[in-house]
């Protein structure tokens, strides 16, 4: 079937209207009417092909909710009309260790990107949620128990919700821990929300002043300029976790000195300027890691959207235009978006 | 009480013989005559001050084998004659988290070194193991129960041994784990050794190709020259932790991509350079870490001690009379000893 879609013809070109193919369902096929779809950093780095090994015509998007609209033979978790969500990932090799455990973020293969992905359908690569409708294998397609006037702010957990999700359930954020989160964006706004919602005492760490109030808004027990030195060194040695969501080039030694005994701090963004080589010393005075994390498996995706549904969890959204995506691609690369943009995908339909 | 010692009286003179004074034990001291002291690479670090602070006169020396001379009043755990031990500490605060957790070496006040640590004691600055007899209080004494013909090849496992030991457990090395160790020196030879006892693979990691079957012999079931990127490619993927006792700057991308999903690179040494800054990510896509780890609680270096026992583990080691000292620090500089050089006590009395 043929399907609007919002997409790039090169790296150079912005996005435009296209039209693209989405395969007849299969018998373990989900086929999705999109009612709304995040758009994430990624996004804006494969259209561009800023990491290179980018497939054209681009189609982004991987925060993805809509309506099922029809399911093929063998599906049994999923009927008509059920409100689902897609993530990042629409296929795994389904055997290799990783797999098996759930955790087909790491398959040893490569998990299938929405978008961007290798896949037997034309033109030979995934194409993701900006578009009215997408055909996704049961296995990754999410159950989504939000009330339906929550629903565009749900879609930005399908990718930000889970990344941060995860690696808290990982290194076990919940009472009695203290919890840092650096940055205050996309990702972190939700990381924010879920380690208070767990139960840890949450500490935010931004470089903008202006946005302490927002952190403690969002969730946060206090909030920390990082460029103060002496508000750092007030948290000295007392991190159990901190994660980290900045992905430009910066110092990881301040963060790996406020951590305590046996903490870790995660990285979530692969920076394009290498931070400063951390200290070994810092690591070992203190038994401390630095470790990172990649979004997180199926399951745990499940799990993380029941979690936020029954904590009232969803993230900060604005609504765009499909015709607005360049200009929300402008504000995001200067951090003008408080804390998601989300495309009605309505608007597809007139584009 | 006074006793002969070897020590240095600035950073730029030689070693030389010295007479230092031991205090008269308190109600929980333990006096040992000193049998044999092990050659750590510290030694000479702090010696030169090369790490900075070094107070003087310096008489280095953390791997202690000795005899009970004398006890005081509440000494229960040991009497006159029994064989001990004395590693890199000789007391920490005590009430601290750490102390609680019997991880004495990362008290949050500092632990006490055995040398160059804060004391009460003249002239203000503990002095270590290149002495005749030391004075330590009972809660930082170790039991030795290897054969009396082994005690010098025991004294590195006061450091050396406890130093790779404690990551060893900590990180859970043992049956069904492969484990490897990069660096085949004073502290490669016993994660060797100790690995390989626990039950794990063990693969070693060196730069010299010479020592592949050295890293055979001390039980490793196979070595990898790490300059041979075919070599280093075959083990891709393959690690559940990796010790690596290289302080040289090196880079460490390379074994961060020879972990598996949730491995573990554990570094050591502080390069006295850093190393090349490490890819984030590496560690995102496998949620894998680089974490520190130091030497190990006084409860932990007991364990070691009995597990060493118990397997028949010691330390290789070259004896050396206490006036070839510089010759040694030179041929440790060049790596040239394998695996330990240890002080044959007697011959301070001959100083």
């Amino acid at each position: 079937m043929l399907v609007n879609a919002y997409g790039a013809q090169s790296a150079e070109r912005p996005l435009e209207a296209i039209t693209i193919e989405r395969r007849a369902p299969g018998p373990r096929d989900v086929a999705i009417d999109i009612t709304y779809c995040g758009v994430c950093h990624s996004d804006l780095h494969t259209v561009r092909s800023q990491w290179g090994g980018t497939l054209f015509p681009c189609v982004p998007g991987h925060e993805i909710v809509g309506t099922v609209s029809a399911v093929g033979d063998e599906v049994s978790r999923f009927k008509v009309g059920d409100i689902v969500g897609v993530g990042c990932m629409v296929d795994s090799c389904g055997h290799c260790g990783s797999c098996h455990d759930d955790l087909e973020q790491y398959c040893e293969s490569g998990f299938v990107g929405t978008y961007n992905g290798p896949t037997p359908d034309a033109p030979g690569h995934t194409m993701g949620g900006y578009s009215s409708a997408i055909v996704v294998n049961e296995g990754f397609v999410l159950s989504i128990s939000h009330p339906a006037e929550q629903l565009a702010a749900v879609a930005p957990l399908l990718c930000a919700g889970i990344t941060t999700y995860s690696p808290l359930r990982h290194w076990n954020a919940g009472p009695g821990k203290k919890v840092g989160v650096v940055g205050i964006g996309g990702l972190g706004h939700m990381a924010i929300k879920i380690a208070h919602a767990m139960g840890a005492q949450v500490i935010a760490f931004t470089s903008t002043p202006a946005k302490r109030k927002d952190a403690i808004d969002l969730g946060a027990d206090s909030a920390v300029v990082s460029r103060e030195p002496a508000e750092m060194a007030a948290h000295t040695g007392s991190f159990d976790l901190i994660i980290d969501t900045v992905a430009a080039s910066h110092d990881l030694d301040t963060y790996v000195g406020l951590l305590k005994r046996d903490g870790a701090l995660v990285m979530l963004g692969v920076p394009e300027h290498p931070h400063p080589s951390p200290n070994v010393g810092g690591l070992i005075f203190g038994r401390k890691t630095i470790a990172g994390s990649l979004i997180g498996g199926i399951a745990e995706t499940q799990e993380m959207l029941d979690f936020c549904a029954k904590h009232g969890i969803v993230s900060d959204v604005e609504m765009i235009d499909i015709k607005q995506i360049e200009e929300a691609y402008e504000r995001m690369e200067r951090s003008d978006v408080r804390y998601r943009f989300v495309i009605d995908s309505a608007t597809l339909q007139a584009a």
